[in-house]
């Protein structure tokens, strides 16, 4: 794109358009303000929009896109911008479209158990909104104050509590949303039952803003169930994570979280956080376990511990079955994230491997990652009951080929066992290179062949998900 | 089609063609033994097709597809033929692929809790083969010795445990699929977690055979819970049961089934069966609940039914924690649709609507259907937890002008209160007409783009789910 003489942003009737859509502020092109929409937050991904247009109604949606359309100008869509594969960061000369204020909150209705929101509420935000009649969504993750709840449908987002309840695409009944070309679909309903066609809820979920715009959506919601408790096992490896795993499972359909992470990202965590020993002693692998129910699951899970610690290279429990002590525990869990990125800009992979091949992949990663970058460190945890790794690379980012002979490496070794080099951040721009990896010619051509049918221009997101 | 002088199947090259992919024992033009293909078990269907052809193999299928496709010979697709609306029965000419022969059986992956299966087992033959490892498919309904998994997948089948584990699609995790030009997908890792572009196995998940023919499908299982409690629960009427069903879901998370019948349903299946009363006393509404577990539900479900007991209009209830007990009771539910058939031919309607108009819906039906067509008796029954409702309508089979008026008349009616017109039969050839009441011309427009973009000549299933 050209730069008019007044900033980068061309001048030309497009910002016009769309600001008598969505007034003046909505439209911004200050590369001061535009700055911010324009980096993801790990600082891997950037380019520069033509400009950042905020609609707020599904109406105003549909105004942008006929809008964009009639100009020829391709559109990225963005939520609350806490992506990790670059897929709501412009690659250079779209206009952003950020749903950020499409906050409507409809009202829960308590004999279906639904909401309906719009796409730009955030996580947290529903949360609030829904806890009070002692509902909730079925998803969680660490992003909830940022994660809008359209871009959680759109990446299929996942998180801690998938063993329950299932990804994103598992709790939309129903959504909103909007053509390139300007047409709007309304599917919110949400029947429990309603076999008359394609499931173009299903379809949209996980698309990543290639085939429409997601403007509302309907969420099923799922009890609160307040009785917590969490333990936190020290184990001698990924193995008798897994094995422990099994046995929980089998014992606890209240089990609600299982998450691993191994000394090595114990390490940087407490490095960054301060945080003691969670248990006496150094372990490789850690199991963090939480269940839930109506009625205090302490019991049933403590009689689960027992067999579980009867397992060889169980080495030390410990149980939380309060707030703060919950937290305390997850605190050593979630923190890797932010832990990791401040020692250093990762490279970030996320990554599936079936059950049975967990522990192998577990244990060759880090030789995996230094065969391709001498000195690179590798944190790697997870959710270990999809087999979801996420392989936190520390060391390469600055050298684009040893970031990318990293990459590279990883996700043909997770393709090599039978897994998918996305669990559940999505392809984005960071992936589209190795699609083919887990995703047949077969596949793919069904794909483009979808994204032609919906987005024949090719508008959205160009670049993303789908090789150009 | 004209017919050759052998009979009524054109001579032409397909067949020749058909028989040297699958053999000639798998080419039938006989017309003798066509006929039990043309025709669905409802009796209300039925179209001549050009041949009945038998693949074997995903292989068969791709080459049969590509011979009609060079051919331009559409195809119907049929499974076990089980169908109620009419999607697997040719309109006249096509080539009617069988998946019956489409029988291999993977091996249970028990860790995953998942088996891959040929389109054409049926679902007893699936339950058959993973029980004996302990676990069991998340759906079942009464055609089950019939039906097969890949129409199953193809309707997105619901039945009677939908209100715990969900329809047929939530059990899909992979599937391979052949299209009308005989391209084959395959996805049947089942990674639990794979975020790796569109949906497809949602997408071909109740397509009704429009976009591919289903060839495999791997299915999640779930624990066979051996310990099971039924109760029938005498009512005042639907209201009541609404307000019995929504204190029983509270209290057990454990319920399995939850159906509704009504005394015009039990007057026919008594006089067909020959069973007695299931309670004493005559009443307008029953609730036929299942708990099921781990270890003996009885208990809990004593608990709950208690406090049933104490709701306005619950006048009698009848529990049953032993198998023959528990299949006497769910007999009278079950023999609906026999009993229905045996008195003539039905009109059979398989609606939803939201849950809080469903008893004024079923209060009105049967003035609904006099209106449309004086005389004719109206049989409700249903899966009360998704607001799914079983219309059978008796006295107006062979009167097409009186068909059609019922039909009409129990759609719009429907389609007024926010329902949809297929809860879980799908729309096939008997909705087509009225797709328009329950998707927007918007959304049939997508529909029909994704259509064209996999099946651009239209060859598979014509005149099914989309308007010609």
């Amino acid at each position: 794109m050209t730069s008019g003489p007044g900033g980068r942003c061309d001048p030309a009737d497009l910002e016009n358009r769309l600001r008598a859509v969505v007034g003046r502020p909505n439209v911004l092109t200050d590369r001061d303000v535009t700055v911010s929409y324009e980096t993801d937050w790990t600082r891997r991904f950037s380019g520069h929009a033509r400009c950042v247009v905020r609609p707020g109604t599904t109406e105003e949606v549909a105004e942008v896109l006929r809008a964009c359309s009639a100009a020829g100008v391709p559109v990225v869509v963005q939520g609350g911008n806490t992506g990790l594969v670059g897929g709501g960061v412009p690659a250079g000369g779209e206009a952003l479209l950020s749903t950020t204020r499409l906050r409507a909150l409809g009202d829960v209705d308590p004999v279906a158990a639904q909401v309906t929101v719009g796409a730009g509420v955030t996580l947290a935000a529903l949360q609030r909104h829904v806890r009070p009649h002692g509902l909730d969504l079925g998803v969680d993750l660490a992003a909830r104050d940022s994660a809008t709840v359209g871009g959680l449908v759109a990446t299929n987002a996942g998180g801690e509590k998938v063993i329950r309840h299932g990804s994103m695409r598992a709790q939309v009944v129903g959504l909103q949303a909007v053509l390139a070309d300007g047409t709007v679909l309304t599917r919110l309903t949400g029947l429990p039952k309603d076999n008359t066609g394609y499931d173009l809820v299903s379809l949209l979920a996980g698309s990543e803003g290639t085939l429409a715009v997601i403007t509302a959506v309907r969420v099923r919601l799922v009890p609160v169930l307040a009785a917590r408790t969490a333990a936190l096992l020290a184990l001698d490896g990924t193995a008798t994570a897994l094995a422990a795993l099994a046995v929980l499972r089998e014992q606890l359909p209240a089990i609600e979280g299982a998450e691993l992470f191994l000394a090595t990202g114990l390490d940087v965590v407490r490095r960054h956080t301060g945080l003691p020993a969670p248990l006496p002693g150094e372990h490789p692998a850690y199991l963090l376990v939480e269940v839930a129910g109506r009625t205090d699951p302490t019991g049933e899970l403590l009689v689960a511990l027992e067999e579980v610690s009867g397992l060889d290279g169980v080495r030390d429990v410990v149980l939380a079955s309060d707030g703060p002590g919950r937290e305390r525990l997850w605190r050593y869990r979630e923190a890797h994230t932010e832990a990791v990125s401040a020692e250093g800009v990762p490279v970030k992979l996320d990554v599936a491997v079936p059950v049975g091949r967990l522990a192998d992949v577990v244990a060759v990663l880090p030789d995996v990652v230094t065969a391709a970058a001498p000195g690179a460190r590798t944190v790697v945890f997870g959710h270990l009951g999809e087999g979801n790794l996420h392989v936190n690379v520390l060391g390469v980012a600055g050298d684009p080929v040893a970031e990318h002979a990293v990459e590279e490496a990883v996700l043909r070794a997770v393709a090599a066992e039978g897994g998918s080099i996305s669990a559940e951040h999505g392809v984005g721009r960071a992936k589209v290179e190795w699609l083919s990896l887990t995703r047949s010619d077969a596949e793919i051509a069904v794909m483009r062949a979808v994204k032609g049918a919906l987005d024949p221009a090719g508008l959205l997101n160009p670049g993303v998900l789908l090789p150009r």
